[in-house]
């Protein structure tokens, strides 16, 4: 073939103009790093507003940046105040009983729940850029919290020691949450799934409500075990030694169908969201009465009890940085801290989305980090933006971050002034609230709408539910993550190749299999990689490129209509990324198809496999111009034409 | 913009004659898995040439399959075997010395590295479809699995003990091989990518080299680490107490300059393959003369012993499938399974691509497995094809796998009637041969390679080759592996969307970057994904994108001189795939970009993308046909001829 080089360039010329596939211009490796870096970690660019601004305003944009409350702050009214206080006070009503509910999900004292409904929304509202997010515990993390602590410590035998490990782990949460976001690395929340999320949650809120007929039935021993398997044996074993207390059931059962009608209502109507936010406050207050006036803790139902009035205590000295539970302290923080670092930002970018603002994420990281850090040592568990509580902010009408000021300082106030109130708060009533809360988490329409698009992403979604239904909340989760990031590898590792057809009365090439109507050329393999070439799948890549032509010479050889394959064309827009094994792929590619008499062309290589291409040994072969072309179109005309000029030059 | 919609269609009609997307035919989601399946697992469609065959022509070609000994067996004459007797004298000669030198590496009785180069090839032969191959134990998998199992028992205190878990990491280890080769799941030993194997060779070399130093010096009391800094202090802290021999050493260094000449010799002149091929053995019987003569084992210089005479003793009673050390046997079985299938199915790729035959990598798999498994209860510890003798069979003109069998004849003969000559073999002799064999395993101009082409190959070689040296060989291996996947999954966390522009005179849309002559096109942004969009990455698209669109309009507003940004053109040639994250992400994409009055078009989406494009919910929107093209030259033809349509109309 190369023998005929110059005729053949010769006839290329005359035939037709061809653009050249050029490299991008020379960059040097350190500014090539440089972009690289740049690209990875600051996408957003944050430095941009600052460019060009005198020293002065500088100082003063970056104060507003690190501080995002100096920049509302300065323009703050009394209209926003209204709106803000309309929404603090819902967000407090509920924040509240679900307060002491989720610090019961994670096995703590119940004021700890209110204690973090203080000090993390008071830091929210100075750090963070949502203007919308509800701060709090939440459902989830508190779960979590509670099983992984539990494994090595039992909190009924040892409460001072469990609450340590708490405080320990909110501590290490906040540092994991902030250093993510100061390191830049917040993409690896990304690795959870929409799918992972669903599955999960779905399989959280039935572990959290089947636990939570611990109190709905007043069963005295109970399981501490997350799986569906001990839960259930727990409910039905016990039947045959302690009965059920009826009055507990009654009482449950009969708040539990008021939440969820008043929940239900506040989804149909969006304007009655007052309803369902006033409802919990409202069932823990009747519940209360009904507790107090009926003298029923004497009846088997079980109260909360005396709660210490005053506000959150220091407890610095009880975060522990060594001994034997650091292991288990470090996992849990990483896990609860992960887990809500995810839940808090899904809401604040849902909420911007809708309002039309911009949440920074890594910026959010820190603020939520810091605001762990903060409440680790004052008494306050692992908190983030709550989906339910930042939805009836949103329909409450907040304005800016001060709703959370708002609703801390109601909290204060409860905590100095009105803790005597809960004495007769019976226990059954926070296991209603809880299932109430948990219900929403269960997303039916939208994993049906996975099926229905994409059939993998739903075995990545089953596979988080079932494994936090029957192995363990952890255990499903990493699973999820696990088979998420397998099936990115498989794509990968198998990238698809096809066969390109010309569009009649066009020069565009595309899927044959796809486009019916386009036309293969006789003595042309045109192929199109999807997929980066590189170590993973250069293997894969020469054996079904061997079969494709293998495939297409027995063809010629039963029809005997076609000519002989002469040219494999590879068509590389879509490889984005090549590295060495890819690049000795094309020079065993380039050496076996020789020996076969096939001339390997390849179409469009992108920057950095152009770049590659060329620095390589013998890489000029590759990117020689009668083997490179910048359109499939190109390539096939001067090629076709060149082969009749060169058998007419033999004539 | 949808209120003009039909305006605009007519006028579409009008203008041009534009191209339809059109999805893939369709597929039940049982065929479409199954494809999946098929290309995934069975690449090379290994039932093809069974396709349209007699019963028993099947039965033959299925047996064939099994046995490719049937397929060269009876076509073999005596001009072949005259070749393989020649090449398999050869490696005999080669297999013998190795062995010993090998299983001491291994901290294994040298008797066991000669029954492993008897019972492992003569079942290679029967199995294996490479003619190349020389079977037999390999200097890094006798490292990794001498230094791992002596982690937890010593081969001086407990030798029976040692040799059981050898037996038994022997085992796993073939059995997981030849799990991977019946499974398919092959492509897993793609993940050592090139780079990874450079460097991890290197530093392995540098670790045997120096574990040397031990029988090279003479000293007696040496660390058992593989670490660089204990052998390097073992080799300098011990001189203050013991002399070093120097008879030893004395042998040691002429027979090692010997060795590395004959080397040197081998690879310049190709021919003279035996003088490299032979030296090692010459060098056995040249040292053991001199031992024997100068009764040299009385001053200072250690020998062999006395090895016992007869074949493979059987070794099933010794295979250890429980206990303590469970755990460890099978961790080693699968680094040396997975570390020996790599070389020997690279050696046999290698050879095939030289001699132009084809190898099954599967197959192979299960062929080494089966070797190993058989092996493993025929006292042999873990083999495979290795490379340096593999090279040798190949120069002496070897044509099929019967030269293994004549290696496996002549050990045979050795085994049983030779053994005594060996009993003044010097231990220093066998350190010069390791260190000769090893020395090959340092590939310079490699490593420069890989530095010129990739530098982030580079670095990934180098965390292997350090990795190895200072913290294990297991450790550098895990690093390496590590660094390049995460490289592949950040490829795809951080895909590359780059801006296209029109290439005068012409309807190609490329990279404005790379190509310096391309323009813009007033009022559109076209933008190019180079990677699949999911889960990983719909954030930082959704961020990236916004920062495009929002750098375009602050060029509009400084210029004051291009019109506003009327379209967004995503060109989705590059986008091989689509989960459930990246439908919501066009969604949402597709209201943002609406706010602003900047209407979203999609180019050339393929197969896959297309097909989910239009089953997701409001999907219809997004391909709807006026936001759907082929090509960015049709979109942006019929688009602007739209637009002025539109203008004319309202006139």
């Amino acid at each position: 073939m190369s023998s005929n080089f110059d005729s053949r360039q010769e006839c290329l010329e005359i035939a037709m103009e061809v653009h050249q596939v050029v490299p991008p211009p020379h960059m040097s490796t350190f500014n090539k790093l440089k972009n690289r870096f740049k690209e990875t970690f600051f996408p957003d660019d944050p430095l941009r507003q600052f460019k060009g601004k005198s020293t002065k305003t500088k100082w003063i944009l970056g104060a507003q940046y690190i501080f995002p409350i100096l920049q509302w702050g300065p323009n703050y009214d009394l209209k926003l105040l209204k709106s803000d206080i309309v929404s603090g006070l819902t967000i407090a009503s509920l924040a509240i009983p679900q307060g002491i509910s989720y610090a019961k999900l994670a096995s703590l004292p119940p004021i700890v729940g209110l204690y973090s409904s203080f000090v993390p929304p008071l830091i929210y509202a100075v750090l963070g850029s949502s203007r919308d997010l509800a701060v709090g515990p939440v459902s989830i993390a508190s779960l979590i919290m509670g099983s992984m602590l539990r494994q090595e410590v039992s909190p009924a035998t040892d409460p001072l020691l469990f609450l340590q490990l708490a405080f320990s782990s909110t501590f290490f949460a906040g540092l994991f949450q902030a250093s993510l976001g100061f390191l830049r690395l917040g993409f690896i929340i990304d690795f959870l799934s929409k799918a992972t999320l669903i599955g999960f949650m779905a399989g959280a809120a039935i572990i959290v409500s089947l636990q939570q007929l611990k109190s709905l039935l007043g069963i005295t021993n109970f399981t501490n075990q997350m799986g569906i398997v001990p839960v259930l044996s727990s409910v039905f074993h016990r039947t045959n030694e302690i009965s059920w207390s009826w009055q507990t059931i009654l009482m449950g059962f009969s708040f539990l169908a008021f939440l969820l009608l008043t929940r239900h209502i506040g989804i149909k109507k969006p304007k009655l969201f007052w309803v369902s936010a006033g409802a919990p406050l409202v069932s823990v207050i009747l519940a209360t009465l009904v507790v107090f006036a009926s003298k029923a803790q004497h009846h088997g139902i079980s109260v909360i009890g005396k709660l210490q009035e005053g506000l959150n205590p220091p407890s610095w000295n009880m975060l522990h940085f060594h001994g034997s539970h650091l292991g288990l302290v470090m996992k849990t923080g990483l896990i609860t801290g992960i887990i809500s670092l995810t839940e808090g930002i899904a809401v604040g970018r849902t909420f911007a989305a809708l309002k039309n603002y911009q949440v920074d994420g890594n910026k959010e990281m820190i603020a939520i980090g810091v605001m762990n850090i903060v409440g680790s040592s004052t008494s306050c568990y692992v908190t983030t933006g709550a989906f339910s509580r930042s939805a009836v902010n949103h329909n409450a009408g907040c304005k800016t971050a001060a709703s959370n000021i708002i609703m801390a300082v109601t909290l204060m106030v409860t905590l100095l002034f009105l803790m005597p109130l809960f004495q007769y708060t019976p226990n059954v009533i926070l296991g209603a609230i809880i299932v109430t809360a948990v219900v929403g988490l269960i997303d039916i329409p939208a994993a049906y709408q996975t099926w229905k698009v994409d059939k993998f992403d739903f075995i990545v979604l089953l596979c988080a539910f079932l494994g936090v239904l029957f192995i363990s909340v952890q255990g499903g989760l990493a699973i999820a993550v696990g088979i998420s990031i397998f099936r990115v590898l498989l794509q990968i590792t198998r990238p698809k190749t096809v066969m390109l057809g010309n569009i009649p009365g066009t020069d565009i090439y595309r899927n044959l299999h796809q486009y019916k109507d386009a036309v293969r050329i006789p003595g042309f393999l045109i192929l199109s990689i999807e997929a980066p070439i590189n170590f993973a799948n250069t293997t894969y890549l020469k054996e079904r490129i061997t079969r494709w032509t293998e495939d297409y010479e027995g063809e010629v050889e039963k029809t005997k209509k076609q000519s002989g394959l002469r040219f494999l064309v590879i068509d590389l827009s879509a490889v984005s990324a090549i590295d060495t094994s890819g690049i000795s792929f094309f020079k065993e590619l380039r050496m076996v198809l020789e020996k076969k008499g096939i001339e390997l062309v390849l179409v469009n290589p992108l920057g950095e496999v152009m770049e590659k291409l060329q620095r390589a040994e013998d890489g000029h072969e590759l990117a020689k111009p009668d083997s490179l072309f910048l359109t499939v179109g190109e390539a096939v005309a001067s090629l076709s034409s060149a082969c009749k000029c060169q058998s007419s030059n033999y004539v």
